[in-house]
């Protein structure tokens, strides 16, 4: 592979080799791929939003085993458990903590203050502010296309990263329908410094994803997700019979409470982790319909970077 | 401005200098508007969907008075009056249409016949292939982020450019979301090889809207306008009193005759060229919140040409 240099404010940031990194997701994103992926010279990201702090501190533990790369841990905000968790990541010595949804306030100025690198992730230029004010080192600013849950306003990524360069100082990660190195220059032609990409790495070999899951993305066609349960928090899943469930309700106007009935707890869980793919809420984004195959994280990681240098030699 | 060319298959196929394209929008453009653009070097369109046959043959007499450059006519499909509406393009001698809203297998042959260029517009890849497969020249790919009516896939621009790049022999056009020399650097790298830009030239000096929509357009902040009428066909309007009715309608599961009725008829007209922004459909897309001035189609077309030479060089 020819050689490039990628240094801009994402790789000092983050201590990699290449700006890409793998998003946190739940159910998927253990210290297995975390760890490949960082071996990879990307920043490979655990996801917390699906693991008690006990189970953290072992994915953390394993994770420093498995890579001598800069790892992070992603935290949503509106986690529970959250102090806890944030306390594992500090004993841990996790050096970048990913934050999302929530108020990026109280655990910006906490987490700083011991040293750790701070990246919100926003779905809106409003939000976006607040975690530059707030303190927060750079944001993720992810697109209606994304994965799982996301914002109210349904910006896409080519609406939002733009709008976000042009207001923000501190450097921008693109989300949300990035998959290839193709898309990684779109991204920094919008004035992205870096992207972060969920939904290839969901299906990747080292994703703690059911293999059910990971085959059915294979198999994802063009308008197969669709964000729903806006009544509650909106989140892009596939369609599937759960989807058509929440979709006969929402068609007929029903309420919050029905809703929440019909989601009941553990659904992700069901269906990313378990398989289920007819009752389970199977978050993934609209760029599934591109991932076809099997791939490893370092795959992946060198095929986008390649493709990135190809492409940007050919516009 | 440094001399760059743009030959690609869009530029030869629409004979412009620039591989940019004015969306054919109703009651915004007609023959100042269309003309102004092709005078800029970039494809003016005549939006003949909000058009009598009458008028748009005034319009094209006019338009053809007020450039050499070529312009083309935007038909949508199911307009009721189509045949009159294609007969007076091709007794004109208009060189180039842009087909939209409908199944392109009639009226693609029998333009080419008569030694038209086609170009489809689509909101999915199913789509584009049935465009190609029909003769067409080239399409558009328009993602969910664009301004009017759009589709139920809900693609964005992001997403649906690499996948039809994918699977397409004939050239791309990127729409839905294109508004700067950013964003067209971005749509190229995606794989198309031109863009269509609606709500900045919306807003233009030349544009027929009435001035309360261009005002209007210049203080959209992001997530003031949202796809809508889903049961009936897809449209992105601006939030106003009118979008409240539609979307409370909506919320406790109206049935399509409801919706039906609210619409009524000249909605669009009524708020986009009569100016009433409270009861009328204002269409427009989410890159509004980036529209801040009052500029003239050359000045858009110029200030986006040399922005696109002034990022694909800082990349």
């Amino acid at each position: 592979m020819e050689q490039v240099q990628f240094n801009n404010r994402i790789t000092a940031l983050l201590g990699v080799k290449y700006p890409i990194v793998q998003a946190g997701m739940v159910w998927c994103s253990g210290w297995r791929l975390a760890s490949a992926v960082s071996n990879a010279g990307a920043l490979g990201i655990i996801g917390a939003g699906s693991m008690r702090p006990a189970v953290l501190l072992e994915h953390i533990e394993k994770c420093k085993k498995a890579t001598q790369n800069p790892f992070a841990v992603n935290v949503p905000l509106l986690y529970p458990d959250i102090e806890k968790l944030m306390q594992v990541v500090v004993q841990q010595g996790v050096q970048i903590v990913f934050t999302s949804a929530g108020n990026p306030d109280t655990w910006t100025t906490w987490l700083k203050e011991r040293g750790v690198k701070v990246v919100h992730v926003v779905s809106s230029l409003k939000f976006a502010l607040k975690a530059q004010q707030a303190g927060a080192d750079a944001v993720v600013g992810e697109g209606f296309e994304a994965g799982g849950h996301n914002g109210r306003e349904e910006t896409t990524t080519f609406c939002l990263i733009p709008m976000l360069k042009e207001k923000l100082d501190i450097p921008i990660i693109a989300a949300g329908g990035v998959y290839s190195g193709r898309s990684m220059l779109a991204a920094f032609a919008l004035g992205a410094e870096g992207v972060q990409i969920g939904t290839r790495f969901a299906a990747s070999v080292e994703s703690s994803a059911h293999d059910h899951f990971k085959q059915k993305i294979w198999e994802v066609e063009e308008g197969q997700t669709e964000l729903v349960l806006k009544k509650l928090n909106p989140v892009r899943m596939l369609k599937n019979p759960f989807y058509e469930k929440v979709k006969e309700l929402e068609t007929i106007g029903a309420s919050v409470e029905t809703l929440k009935n019909l989601l009941g707890k553990g659904r992700s869980k069901r269906g990313i982790f378990q398989g289920d793919l007819q009752e389970g809420e199977l978050e993934i984004g609209q760029i599934a319909a591109m991932v076809r195959k099997s791939e490893t994280a370092a795959e992946i990681v060198n095929q986008i970077v390649e493709e990135y240098i190809r492409m940007k030699n050919s516009l």
